[in-house]
C-alpha cells in the first residue's frame, strides 16, 4: 500500500483525488501495488466532501506519518509550497507538483534535494497540463541533441488571439470574453504579459540545457499591443499571430529564450493549434521535430499529469537523473534578446503594399503581400538590420505600426 | 558500462550505432552510466567500417558475453528476430525493437518473458518512428481510462494522399512518385493496402486494452480505392481523407480496431498532418484528447527511439509493468467491424448535388454539400442504416462511387 497526500484542494487538487477514485483500479495496476489518498491539505473546511475525513490543516501530520510516500502540491505560489517540499523531500518522500511558478524559481534546489535523499521531485504538469512533455523530454528523446523548442504555453492568450480574428473582436473585447468564461482571472497579468508562458519555457530550458533559466533573464513581451489588424493581416499572409514561447540553443552554445508574439506560417503546425489548447515542438538532430498537443489547463487534464507523476513516484525507489539540472550561477549562459535572427511581418498604417514593396527592396525576400500594406519578409535579419530596416521605412514615409517576428522552424 | 548490442546493420542499426557516438556524452549522462556499443550482429561484412571491430555473425558470442545488459533489434520480420529476443530475455537482458511485425505478432509472449526473467521488452519505435507514443501512453497518461486511439501511422500512404490533392495525381502516378523519392517500396503492399498502420494499431490496442489484438482481427482497408475526385470532394467539404488506424472501446466493453481511409474534417487536427509524417491522437477521461506528431520513419528518427529505449533499459534493473499486456485468448474481446457507427462522406456518380440532398432527405445532416456531388452526412449510422441510405441512394438513379466514413473524435 502506498500512501500519498495532497496538498491543496482547488482546482487541481480536487481533480487529483477525483481521477484517483474514478480510475483506481487502473492507476493500482499501472503503479503495481495499491494506493491510498492518506491525507488532503487545505486550510479551508469540507465537512460534506466524501473525503472529509482525510482533510488535515497541518502539514506536519503528514510529514509524521512514515507511510506517505508521494506528496502531489496543487497550491500553487512559492510559499508555502517550497517549504512543504523541501520537507518532503528532506524526509525521501517524493512529490509531484503542478506549480510552475515553484519550478521555475526553486527547480534547481528542489531537484538537488530529492537527490540527496534518494527520492524525486516530478513537476509534468507544471509546463503542458496534460500533454506529457517533461517525460518526453528527457526518457523518450534522450538520445537526441536536442537544439530548439518553441510553443504555444498558454490557453488563454491562445484563445484571445483566435477570437480577435474569428469574432472581428478588439483585444479588450476578447479579454472581457474571456473572462466571462472562466478562461482569463479577472487579474490577467500573468496570462496576457507572457509571465505564465515564460515560467513554463523556463522550466523546458532547464531541463533541456541543463542550467537553471530564471524569469528575469527572459525577454517577455504579452499580447496587449497585438490588434485585431495584426490577425487579419497574419490571416491574410497565410499564418496566424500565436503567443510563442521559444529556446533555442545559438551557435556560440548560449541559449536564448523568449516569450513574445510572432507571426507563424501555415505550413507550421503550431499556427493551427486553436482555442485553449497548448502545442510543444521539439527540434532535434535524430527526430528533426515532433509536436505535442493537448490542453494545457483545466482541472482534469492538469490532474492527469499529476496522478501521472504521482504514480510514477510510487514505482521508483530511487532519484530519476535524467531529469536534473543545475544552478550554474553562470550569467552569460542565457543570451541577450539582440542575438535574435529573424524574418519580419511588416504592417504599415497607410495600407499601400506597392509602396512597403518598393521601399524595402531587395533586401528581404517576401513570402507574400497583401492589400492593406502588411508583408511577411522571411529573409533572416539581426538586431541592427532589423532597426535599419524599420527606420528606413518611416524615413520613406512609411508608418511601421507593428513589426512581428516570424517564426522559422 | 553498459554494454549493448546492435542486432541488423540496415538503416535503423546504422542510425542507432551513428546517434549513439553522436551524442554518447548526453545520452550517457541521461543513462547515468558509462555505455558502450559491444556488438553489431550482421550477415554482411563492413570491412570499412570505423566500427569493422564490433561485427560479429555470431549471435551466440553476443548470448555468451556476460557484459552484455541491453539489445536493440533492427533486423524486421518475425524470424530469427523472436528467436533472438527470446534468447536475449531469458539470460535476462532487455531488449529495443522497433520491429513492429514481431511486436504486432509476438508482443505478450516477449513481454512475458521479460517479465519471467525481471528485465524489459521495449517497443517506442515500433509504433511512431520518433513520435514518443508508447512510454507517454502507459506512464504519462497512466491516470487516465483511454477510450479511443486514433493515428495516422503510415507516412507513405499519407504522402501519397497529400499528393494526389496538391499535384492533381492519381493514386498510381502519387505511388509511383513515392517509389522514386524511397518512401514507398517497390513491392508497396504493406503500406498502400494498409498492413504496417495495422500492425502499429493492434500494438496501441493491446497496450492501452491489456489484450494481445492480432492483426487478423482488425478490419483493414488501404488506399487503392481513394481517388483524386475523393480527395478533391473532401477539400471542398473542408476536410481531408486520410488512412486512420483507430481503436475506441465500445459501450459493451468490447474494442473496435479499424485501418481504412476516412473523411477527416479540418477542425480535427489529424486533418493537418502532411506528408511523411505521423500523428497520434489519445481519448481519455482525464485529458480530453492529446496530440502526438512527428516523424514516422527515417533512420535517425526511429534511431532516436530505439536508443531513447536502450537507455531506459540501461537504467532499469527490473520489469515496467506499466506496459504490459496479456494473450487472453478471448476472442470477442474485438468486435466486429460492423459495431461502427459514423457519419458518411458520399460522394455520386452524376454530380447533382442537388440530387443527392433530395434523396437523403432529413435522415441523415449534411455538415457541408458541395457541387459536384458530394456531401459529408454527420448523424452517426449504423452499419444496417448505412447499407440501407446507399441502397435507396443507388434505387434513385444516383449510383454512389465512393462512401466513406467520417472521423468524429
Amino acid at each position: 500500500m502506498k500512501k500519498f497526500a495532497v496538498l491543496g484542494y482547488g482546482t487541481v487538487g480536487s481533480g487529483v483525488v477525483e481521477l484517483f477514485y474514478k480510475n483506481r483500479e487502473k492507476i493500482e495496476q499501472k503503479a503495481g501495488c495499491p494506493m491510498e489518498v492518506g491525507y488532503i491539505l487545505d486550510l479551508r473546511d469540507f465537512p460534506d466532501s466524501p473525503y472529509a475525513d482525510k482533510f488535515t490543516k497541518s502539514m506536519d501530520s503528514i510529514l509524521a506519518d512514515p507511510e506517505v510516500s508521494v506528496v502531489a502540491e496543487c497550491m500553487g505560489g512559492v510559499e508555502p509550497a517550497f517549504t512543504y517540499l523541501m520537507q518532503c523531500l528532506g524526509k525521501g518522500i517524493s512529490v509531484a507538483t503542478s506549480n510552475k511558478e515553484l519550478i521555475a524559481r526553486k527547480g534547481a534546489q528542489l531537484l538537488a534535494e530529492a537527490k540527496a535523499h534518494s527520492c524525486n521531485c516530478f513537476f509534468e504538469a507544471s509546463v503542458g497540463g496534460a500533454i506529457p512533455i517533461i517525460r518526453p523530454l528527457h526518457r523518450c528523446l534522450a538520445a537526441n541533441d536536442i537544439t530548439a523548442v518553441y510553443g504555444i504555453l498558454n490557453g488563454t492568450t491562445n484563445f484571445i488571439l483566435d477570437k480577435m480574428l474569428s469574432d472581428d473582436m478588439s483585444f479588450e473585447a476578447a479579454l472581457a470574453l474571456a473572462q466571462e468564461l472562466g478562461y482569463a482571472e479577472r487579474e490577467p497579468s500573468a496570462d496576457v504579459d507572457g509571465h505564465d508562458a515564460c515560467r513554463k519555457i523556463c522550466i523546458i530550458s532547464s531541463l533541456v540545457f541543463g542550467k537553471h533559466v530564471y524569469p528575469e533573464s527572459v525577454k517577455t513581451v504579452g499580447i496587449r499591443e497585438v490588434s485585431l489588424a495584426d490577425a487579419a493581416a497574419a490571416d491574410a499572409l497565410d499564418g496566424a499571430v500565436k503567443l510563442i514561447a521559444s529556446v533555442r540553443r545559438l551557435e556560440d552554445g548560449r541559449i536564448l529564450p523568449m516569450v513574445q508574439p510572432m507571426f507563424v506560417p501555415h505550413d507550421n503546425m503550431l499556427s493551427r493549434v486553436d482555442g485553449v489548447f497548448n502545442a510543444v515542438m521539439v527540434c532535434g538532430d535524430g527526430i528533426d521535430r515532433a509536436v505535442f498537443c493537448g490542453r494545457g489547463a483545466g482541472k482534469l487534464p492538469t490532474a492527469s499529469a499529476v496522478m501521472g507523476d504521482v504514480i510514477e513516484a510510487a514505482k521508483h525507489q530511487c532519484t530519476v537523473f535524467s531529469q536534473d539540472w543545475v544552478d550554474s550561477g553562470e550569467q552569460d549562459f542565457v543570451a541577450d534578446a539582440d542575438a535574435l535572427c529573424c524574418g519580419l511581418m511588416i504592417r504599415i498604417a497607410n495600407g499601400d503594399a506597392a509602396a512597403l514593396a518598393a521601399a524595402v527592396g531587395d533586401r528581404c525576400e517576401a513570402s507574400a503581400v497583401v492589400d492593406g500594406g502588411a508583408a511577411c519578409y522571411t529573409t533572416c535579419l539581426n538586431a541592427v538590420e532589423q532597426q535599419d530596416l524599420l527606420a528606413e521605412l518611416n524615413n520613406a514615409g512609411l508608418q511601421v505600426v507593428s513589426a512581428l517576428p516570424v517564426l522559422d522552424a
